[in-house]
């Protein structure tokens, strides 16, 4: 269907609430915008870590793990299962949670998960350049394409044997800024 | 501003994604609409525990705990702070990440902390009728007002003393469908 009119939203505060929200001027529409959830997950075969390189904006070519905005109407351990299988054709065993990230620079919490791959068979999927299987020193920490994912690895190596945790957050004074 | 069109919108797939999307028919504007994230927390003073009387709907009159959804640019552990002042007056301490529950049904992701009161100086705040430090005798559990604050106050018992734990999840089965 065609447009018929430039989009126009104003900052208002509507009835009953408190906070400014973006109210369209042609109709009324309150567009209520809250943080948007990632999943992910550092998905492991036998010593190996699954990472993806991403073949879109932001960040492509740089790599991450297999995440994803989770969707309506979804349980998180579906998105994840579901990212996992639609990045890197990976079918996961979710192990535990290992991260809970906020990333208020643009609004995200992003929760990642400990998992096992059922089988090493991975392949490009949508949004991907190349899929790998990485040993620890393999890990290109310096094309790493979000500092979560940088938090999630590291993370993953601090309770390698550890069967029962607390997830991390945000290390101390981090809040999800890119490098300059 | 008054407004000058009805709302209407369509569902259609906008370029370059893989799902059904809210599209303006007016102007072109996608609503991408993602579960939204509602933090919350266990807080106890001594032996009894903080509820909230809920002056607004759904389930006015019943009771909760302090919980609200996280707005945008705040960490996670901001949102539960703010939610716990405005509903409560209550300044809280958190210690662990207690629950991380699904509600596909309304598309929300729940977090609850386990958290201390720093004073049991609480006030009725906003959106709430009545607010009570009860002890565990005096739950009302006939009358919580949601599914997810009922399985908070059964997960914040079964780890009474213990310090490092996984958060729990969805109690197996259980999608947080309202009571019948």
């Amino acid at each position: 269907m065609p447009s018929r009119l430039e989009p126009a939203f104003s900052r208002r505060v509507p009835p009953g609430d408190s906070r400014e929200r973006q109210v369209c001027d042609h109709c009324g529409f309150v567009d209520y915008v809250n943080p948007k959830v990632v999943v992910g997950a550092v998905c492991a075969w036998e010593e190996r870590i699954l990472l993806c390189r991403r073949s879109i904006e932001p960040r492509r070519g740089f790599w991450t793990l297999p995440a994803g905005f989770l969707e309506e109407g979804e349980t998180l351990e579906e998105g994840v299962l579901r990212e996992a299988r639609e990045e890197a054709g990976a079918d996961l065993e979710l192990d535990a949670l290992l991260g809970v990230y906020s990333v208020p620079r643009v609004s995200q919490v992003q929760l990642f998960y400990r998992a096992r791959l059922r089988s090493p068979a991975v392949v490009v999927g949508e949004e991907t350049l190349e899929v790998t299987l990485a040993t620890w020193d393999e890990i290109p920490w310096d094309e790493l394409a979000f500092p979560t994912v940088r938090w999630a690895l590291g993370h993953y190596d601090q309770v390698r044997g550890v069967e029962t945790f607390a997830p991390f957050s945000n290390p101390p004074g981090e809040r999800g800024d890119l490098p300059r």
